[in-house]
């Protein structure tokens, strides 16, 4: 390889997103996947903290803004195509906004039948007061 | 919660896809990132080993099929929207087409400089044959 520095391939993304993947850097639990653009990603590499992008609120999503449970960047990875990103964080709280410590709190059988594999580790509403839908 | 059964919620998905990630049920490893229609997701529950949706070739990516690095089924999870999948699984080989154990097999610092964090497993030409784009 002679290359000395590589970007992520946002032109090749989805409407100039890229999927992006959170893990917890000591434990490997795969904890939220989101869509990041050109921005957020200089933020997160310039800031240290992982910043998204929301596809609903169409704008820069700075995780953990509102609710605290921030994540603090440790290392960052690119898949070989450099269209997928892999943040390993260090997650403060839940990175969930149900309150789970992951997102992928619930496993399907092959019968697609569900369960539960975790507790809450908070009320949403505590983190986030009476807001219907409290992704942050 | 009451619900008994669960989905993947495809209609929400990038034209009907939704990003999956494959992750190494040992190790915890984040292996690759890849695509999931309708159709993938049931043949991978049905089967026990892992098929994508090539986005490239426009139909089912049954994982390994040429090179014979597939990855077998060992638990499924979905996010809290249900439009993101996570597969648990047994990586044959290399889960990465350029040799590699997994597809995020380089970081980047802040100045988006580039290193290799592990050897090749595999030489993506004996895998692939000559084939100038060994995706499998």
């Amino acid at each position: 390889m002679n290359e000395t520095t590589l970007k992520p391939n946002f032109e090749s993304g989805v409407a100039g997103l890229l999927p992006t993947i959170a893990q917890d850097h000591k434990t490997g639990r795969v904890l939220m996947m989101a869509w990041m653009n050109e921005a957020a990603f200089q933020e997160t590499m310039q800031t240290g903290w992982a910043c998204y992008y929301s596809r609903s609120r169409r704008g820069l999503w700075r995780k953990g803004e509102t609710s605290g449970h921030r994540q603090r960047l440790v290392k960052v990875q690119l898949d070989c195509d450099a269209d997928c990103i892999l943040l390993h964080i260090e997650q403060t709280g839940a990175a969930c906004h149900e309150g789970y410590q992951s997102c992928f709190y619930r496993s399907v059988d092959r019968s697609m039948r569900v369960s539960i594999d975790e507790p809450r580790l908070a009320d949403p509403e505590t983190i986030y007061g009476n807001r219907a839908s409290g992704q942050d």
